[in-house]
């Protein structure tokens, strides 16, 4: 199998100010063509590393992939070392040159020294054109193997990996291997290990690995064996889909918020939210969708007593005798906000996110949920146990859940 | 210099399906008591990896930080694994069963096998109590090196770190080294370099590191030096902060909201959105900032025609007549929308995000913001020119900055 190990270039990752999401993103990508990550490593924008980083990865991996470092500024040094480590020169590439004065061009900014520094290159590395930025992608060659340099901007970055796929191909015998992976929502990781440990065992014994994927209210599991195993895999999944309707949501590249848009879709429905803890959280959620506004109308933010009231009629009464975090208050708040914002079905959210806020009889965590519908009205109470920003993560994921089982239960109800 | 590396352990990650962000968290702990990340990998849940992993970063650091491995299920493998390196044996820990045990409690839920063999501990590694969770940390030691393994869930790993800190800090000699940051909103990272040549040429030439560090919107220049450089880097970031009055909007952990929420708290004044394409991400990244609820009252996501005109009063001639994504439209949108929500300041946003609705007047990534106050509105027309996700987030950050430069504004008029 063909192995690749990524490099990640950079200072900003080794002093923790940004987040490496670059190497997932391409691991992503190499697993879907059956290249298999052997090893990622985050190092400084020194040189001297930088080419003991590329031996130590050539001693393991066909192909090494090196983001960053490839930017206009004085600390970008990977074009430089790389050309140095191959022995090559860097030569004015006319093509790149024009390239880069266009986008200037259509953009109305003037293009400074350093802009027309990034037109430099190594003069045997194969260029790979970057439709989205200045920095050039770089494929050194060493006999059968590589060393492809790219920018550490995510989104150019990822154009040019779209490129590099099809040549990949081309330049390596890639063998696939088959891997799905299941969205189970509502259930911890140990508890789910638990329940499913003879399916697990099975799996094992028959050479399908197992991964436990946990991210703050969710689990996602991934089985992984030979392509002649897809059909055993597949019946497995199904099984534990039947095992667990309510949790599982969804399989491989699936959302909450992309099941419930195409739901919403199948059914010509229409969704809107009245939230009060989340802020508007679960709205954006559910924007992040292309093609949403076919079925997302709007959403209510009423963090407020008095907005509560004044957008969306919650009774006063109500509010002063049980408190914004109640039964009362946020079926007021999902029955409202369903007629206010016109939609089949609305989401409703209040709770007390902390660090402040929390009681004896409501601690810091207690969220309402409430989905409105042509068929009335269902509330849940939660009780996280953390942070505002994960209870208020937790509290949007429980409330798409909620919102999907809902719909679900109306379907099979209208067959 | 005290050295460390850090390793992260699991499939999920060279896989592509998690995001290593612990790595970045750790090292921005780490650097605050004047320790160096030399490196960081990440590695699969194999044994013969991780005994090698270990012994490649023992050559190169004093200390080495492991996450990840520690779950209660079978592809679990680094405790097992590191008790087999240091030659140690897993022995039931009676105080952290008695804990895990009373966890289990607290929740009501049933204690499970799995769940006791956490308690099965490194019988001569030094245990670090898990308040969040049942996978301790162990702290391994070999002459004057360390191995500590964490768990890899986030808030897990972060309390453990949290208590670790003190410790490393007795058990080694830091010497720590002076850094600052700075946040610039609305100037790409080569247009300021290209501005500010100069001031980093004469910070180099003075040994202090200038690095840049771009995400989408926002450019953060970190500057480093030793402590008896302090008086120089903090005096030139006040010289770039007066050289960019509009696009500077704070430092270190600053964020954009953070800023916002004090300068609003300070003016007792509150805020209000009335949201279009960013779908409530505005109102969301709003009420990430704890106490967020003295200053935020509400927001009105009117996604939909109907719901502009019906929710906020958008005059429906205006709208037929300009569209949606208009300065006529969006005035109305932030004026409306502060009477509604009875707020001092209210930002509005209204633009294409994509992939679809774009035309050629109109192109995908147009984008409208408005910002109403006492004084009147304020609009300003973006041109973004990018996918859905990077569109709606670059709303967000030149909104918030948009409205962070007009209270600024007012602040220095009321002067």
């Amino acid at each position: 199998m063909i192995k690749a190990s990524i490099i990640t270039i950079g200072d900003e990752i080794l002093v923790g100010q940004t987040v490496d999401t670059n190497s997932a993103w391409i691991a992503s990508q190499l697993r879907l063509i059956g290249i298999k990550v052997a090893e990622i490593i985050s190092i400084s924008d020194d040189s001297v590393l930088i080419k003991e980083a590329v031996d130590r990865e050539l001693s393991k991996s066909d192909i090494v992939f090196i983001t960053g470092g490839l930017g206009p500024t004085q600390d970008d040094i990977t074009k430089k070392t790389l050309t140095e480590y191959f022995n090559d020169e860097l030569k004015m590439n006319a093509r790149i040159l024009e390239k880069v004065e266009g986008m200037f061009k259509s953009i109305n900014r003037p293009m400074l020294d350093v802009n027309r520094q990034q037109a430099m290159l190594p003069s045997t590395a194969e260029i790979i054109e970057n439709d989205l930025g200045t920095a050039s992608g770089m494929w050194f060659r060493k006999n059968k193997q590589s060393v492809i340099s790219m920018p550490g901007v995510p989104f150019e970055m990822k154009g040019l990996m779209l490129k590099l796929i099809p040549l990949l191909k081309k330049n390596y015998p890639l063998n696939a291997f088959y891997h799905k992976t299941i969205h189970f929502q509502g259930i911890g990781e140990s508890q789910l290990a638990h329940d499913i440990a003879a399916i697990e065992t099975a799996c094992r014994s028959n050479g399908i690995s197992v991964a436990y994927l946990p991210s703050p209210g969710i689990v996602r599991l991934r089985l992984t064996g030979t392509l002649d195993q897809q059909t055993e895999i597949d019946s497995t999944l199904n099984q534990l889909q039947a095992l667990f309707p309510e949790q599982v949501f969804g399989f491989e590249e699936d959302s909450l918020e992309s099941v419930i848009g195409g739901m919403l879709k199948k059914n010509s429905a229409s969704v809107g939210t009245v939230e009060s803890c989340t802020g508007g959280a679960i709205a954006a959620r559910i924007v992040t969708i292309p093609g949403s506004s076919v079925y997302f109308k709007g959403a209510v933010i009423a963090y407020s007593y008095e907005l509560k009231e004044e957008l969306i009629d919650v009774n006063h009464q109500t509010l002063v005798e049980f408190g914004a975090v109640s039964q009362q208050v946020i079926e007021q708040m999902a029955v409202n906000g369903r007629q206010k914002l016109k939609t089949d079905y609305c989401i409703a959210t209040s709770g007390i996110a902390g660090p402040d806020g929390g009681t004896d009889l409501k601690p810091v965590g207690t969220v309402w949920v409430g989905i409105a519908s042509a068929r009335g009205v269902v509330s849940k109470q939660f009780q996280f146990k953390h942070n505002r920003e994960r209870n208020i993560e937790l509290t949007v994921v429980y409330a798409l859940n909620f919102l999907r089982r809902t719909m679900l239960e109306h379907e099979n109800k209208a067959v």
